[in-house]
């Protein structure tokens, strides 16, 4: 059987999480890294992630994610961050650092950072902030089929207020700024303590059109 | 070796393929179908895949971005559209049709909704539409990692115009209607013509923050 199916299977939205299961440091490594080796736009990976562990800040969470019971009680919870605009604009170092690892001479990183620049000013149609989200997404999605490949459940969340959230994490934790990162969305690990729901969605002939 | 690690290191942003090798309908079946198994918010698949296989429509769609050879040359050039924001506002019949999925009684039915609605109106940061494209996204990431593990490469592409390819295809196809649909991304999906670029990544710990 291919396992990436089964993996793909395995994955549901977890409701109810085992608080006594914690998820080991190598399976979490696992998971963290394979979400890192996610393609970003320009491999700008506009990414970060919190863990969250501390028991006390999920308290404190938990009211501004809807009061939802994963963030207490799965293992690892999750806030993924993405970059604010300031670090794709012309001249931020970020930009510079990230193109550097690519071009070995200095006429062609700054003949890419002047491409990319038109491409920011002129092609994205979303805007700076949400187009780093979109990238965030991407790594988020193979997080999540990571941890389902090895048997470790999941809960992608969005149903929480972004300014209370924000908000909260800028006064509990010396390293986050509001002006640097924005919380895209939150991603509970653990183990399941219920059966799973079945996976319901639209056949494949409702949602593709070939052009042939 | 774990074959989803294996998947992670032999995906990478494939920008020249071989024009000449086509990818079978059953695994091009298998890529699409595990897209589709991806999560999406309350459920919603807020997606649809355009499958271009037509030269002629492919060569009107390549200036539209940058004039990239991977929209000629792929295999198969998937322009993954995002649903717009009516399908999800009160009233919708799509958001009733996805959530009664879920409901088999309307006063479970309705609850739901009306939490929808609330949750629409005042959590949603991002707007409807960026929404919408950040669960594109989810599911673009796992069809480039489900190609990635039968050996298929891949392009994500964001480098184009939004209204340039949309109004083109508008008039270039019958069933595609700026109002109901935007293009979140596109995916070149086919097989590499050229040795595989060295996987650059931000290392682990500059990329996460434990908060014990």
């Amino acid at each position: 059987m291919n396992l990436f199916d089964k993996a793909m299977g395995f994955r549901f939205a977890c409701k109810h999480f085992d608080p006594n299961k914690k998820i080991s440091q190598n399976d979490l490594d696992f998971i963290l890294n394979e979400a890192r080796r996610s393609p970003s736009s320009f491999g700008l990976e506009p990414w970060h992630y919190l863990i969250i562990e501390n028991q006390e800040l999920r308290q404190k969470i938990r009211p501004a994610c809807l009061n939802q019971s994963q963030v207490t009680d799965c293992s690892h919870f999750i806030i993924l961050l993405s970059r604010k605009p300031h670090f794709f604009t012309a001249g931020s170092d970020y930009l510079k650092q990230s193109f550097a690892r690519n071009y070995e001479d200095t006429d062609a990183l700054n003949k890419a950072l002047t491409m990319f620049d038109g491409f920011q000013k002129h092609h994205l149609k979303p805007d700076l902030e949400n187009w780093a989200k979109m990238q965030v997404y991407l790594s988020g999605a193979n997080m999540m089929t990571a941890a389902a490949y090895i048997g470790i459940d999941s809960c992608p969340i969005e149903g929480f207020d972004y300014n209370d959230l924000e908000n909260l994490l800028s006064t509990q934790l010396a390293n986050f700024n509001k002006d640097d990162y924005a919380v895209a969305f939150c991603i509970a690990l653990g183990y399941r303590n219920y059966q799973q729901t079945p996976q319901i969605r639209y056949p494949l002939e409702q949602i593709v059109t070939y052009i042939k």
